[in-house]
């Protein structure tokens, strides 16, 4: 009944990820204004270059570079204007040597332009006409360029060939892997694909992730709870978990302290989904039942059967047939805690993800806390805004963490956190005032 | 046609706040295990406490702490076993003075039982009898009951009134707010939920946000560019952006440059949303023209017309009838970092919601970034894993910060960053090494 060895969390993970079929099989095409947060299933190469021509980054007249070259306040180049360039379409005129165009931020460079001078460099002629000519610019451009071609443009700056200008091709070129696969989409990648006209995206399915609860104790959340018994926690938490992780998560309902029926019904789930989670009862007996379950759902059956870790010490990692099986402890945090460390590295595993950092907070400590060495221990901190004396730290927010007190099994406990603090296993605790890591929940 | 003063983003993002009608007048009602992300519309209260009864921490026996005080390992305290408390119901049995009862991690107290010794310390009299237990416990705890019950238990340990147990109302009292209003729903929350029995939860309704492209230059993703055509990032950008604040992003297409039309896609939007942004074409004329169509919406009309921040100097904040008029600039990147910096926030002051952390990552700077005091800048950053030599910062991931260097309007430069990095206002720029606070995108 008393575990013989407890591995440290990071051996447990990487021996469950040993165990695992790499990557997912399935993908699925999707419209890539839908797959924020999916991941990609293959590289995502540019079919053409971006920008695909010449655009000016600035309001101005698009000219011949070498037609400005030594060009000054007290002796400006004077250039011809010869029309405008208009938004959305190819100019329709080819400048000569002394000649240039108005053009607008974004527009393309008519034939000949290799450069463009910013319109505070430059001034008409006519100042006059100038005013007027800005009074006409502001209300509609169309009207100004009638208007003023023909005028001489006073150029009081050099540009160099190239300058204001974004080149074809200068964000991406044709060919150019742009989204590697395994990327998390986010905001401006989903720019990027529209950018390209690529409007469908290949996306790693979601792994299904079926949860089994178990205990005799258990009821559902929706059922009076009579003396003796609790509602069923943990199957909604880490549906939360797993959602939030990329995953699907399928519900397999509470089963009872019988070893049957648990067995069939993990059985059902091994067959219909990629990982399996049991959350056991929260008595010994039940958990050594979750594992004696997985032992025989397939080869290499349970991998870990107690972890170094608090909460979570229960918990059981195995393996059948290429897919995880993990079994979880009933205590809803143990369960929650112990879903972040080993469900949803699993999940990311079979999503393909390729890891980006991971957001958390520095903070200062503000008890000591004490730790066995050689466990790992996260607790649940709140983290404090600054003092107003101390103010920020440098660079930092400047919070306090104030770890949560507490009985571990107590899910409010968790709900009043922000975040968990990860004691190191080689540490045996941690003093007041250190700068701590804090991973947000 | 240039901006006469360009409020600090803090000051600018203030004047929009209190512009708006405060919080979000609408709620709705939603299954629990559906509110992930949701915001609370109301504070719950506790229906009833948790636990609901007296349980067991522990795995043991269910004693009076009177009959186990001064026992020790060479002077055992003697009780007698007489049952098991099974797991989900009340215990059909009262302990009198001498007795005890075995109860599993959860299970519920006996009636005169006012502490639980853990099984270490325990024993069983008859040695032989004690292992036979062992074995029948950890097959069937039922069966292990029927054969001992009557057996003599050896006490170790004393266990004070209360130990390993979790008494009535330990973890949440009847009437307690356990969630306040404005709260995002995460995992730990939905979970406490369930342990409650609240089923459905009032949230705040997904602020409805109005995107409106324009510019002449302007396609759909799906359409092929032309010369001299871009395709419409901006309103997939944004959306992704406002899904993952919270909101629900609708899309009203691209308007041309023409002030009557796009007034009145304008004027329908603020009809039917709570938020409107219209992202201008790239060129300073068509930006006038989206501060001109927001002077027509309603009072105040525009109140930020330039924000000194690079990227977004063009950005114009707007109000009109309490709603949010946002027009952000053509440029993608803009677009997309102000849109962090307000649209984000008007959104999250919609939803009633109470700030948490930020998640970001501290990093070592690895260039000199120069900035214009009084500016605000934000670049994209790529975060680069802990040199080995270095190895973790203090208690910090001890990332390197490596700016990405590029012309602004190119959305795969944000694509390929990890986050962004703020350069304050008052800074003239920071220095190669500097730790610096970098907000994950």
């Amino acid at each position: 009944m008393e575990f013989l060895t407890l591995l440290p969390p990071d051996e447990a993970r990487a021996l469950l990820m040993s165990h695992l079929s790499s990557g997912t099989a399935d993908s699925e095409s999707l419209d890539s204004f839908l797959a924020l947060g999916r991941v990609t299933a293959e590289d995502i190469l540019a079919p053409h270059p971006l920008p695909e021509f010449a655009r000016t980054s600035v309001d101005g007249y698009a000219v011949r570079a070498s037609d400005t070259f030594g060009a000054s306040e007290s002796l400006p180049a004077y250039l011809t204007l010869v029309g405008e360039i208009p938004m959305g379409a190819p100019a329709d005129l080819t400048l000569e040597s002394g000649q240039c165009a108005l053009i607008h931020t974004g527009g393309m460079l008519p034939a000949n332009a290799d450069a463009v001078v910013m319109l505070e460099y430059t001034q008409t002629i006519n100042r006059e006409e100038r005013k007027e000519r800005e009074e006409i610019q502001k209300r509609n451009l169309s009207d100004f360029a009638r208007f003023a071609v023909g005028s001489e443009i006073e150029i009081f700056r050099p540009v160099a060939v190239g300058e204001n200008v974004i080149n074809i091709g200068e964000d991406v070129r044709t060919g150019q892997v742009v989204i590697s696969r395994g990327t998390s989409l986010r905001e401006a990648e989903i720019g990027g694909l529209m950018a390209l006209g690529i409007t469908q995206v290949r996306v790693a399915r979601k792994p299904r992730v079926g949860l089994i609860s178990s205990g005799d104790e258990v009821v559902e959340p929706s059922q009076p709870s009579r003396p003796g018994q609790v509602r069923d926690v943990n199957a909604y938490t880490l549906s939360a978990l797993v959602t939030r992780a990329g995953g699907e998560p399928l519900r397999y309902g509470i089963i009872r302290d019988d070893f049957s029926a648990l067995q069939a019904m993990a059985q059902k789930a091994l067959t219909e989904c990629d990982v399996i989670i049991i959350t056991a009862g929260s008595s010994a007996s039940t958990r050594d039942m979750t594992a004696d379950v997985i032992r025989t759902l397939g080869a290499p059956g349970v991998l870990v059967h107690g972890i170094n870790t608090r909460p979570g010490k229960p918990t059981i990692l195995g393996a059948a047939n290429g897919k995880a099986v993990i079994g979880l402890p009933g205590n809803p945090v143990s369960a929650l805690v112990n879903g972040y460390l080993f469900v949803v590295p699993v999940i990311e595993k079979l999503l393909g993800l390729t890891p980006r950092p991971r957001p958390t907070v520095m903070a200062r400590l503000t008890v000591n806390l004490a730790s066995q060495a050689g466990r790992e221990d996260w607790w649940p901190v709140r983290l404090l805004p600054p003092s107003p004396v101390i103010g920020r730290g440098a660079g930092g927010e400047g919070y306090n963490a104030e770890p949560i007190f507490g009985k571990s099994n107590l899910i409010f406990t968790l709900a009043s956190a922000d975040g968990l603090l990860r004691i190191h296993p080689d540490a045996t605790g941690l003093s007041a005032g250190e700068i701590v890591e804090v991973m947000l929940l």
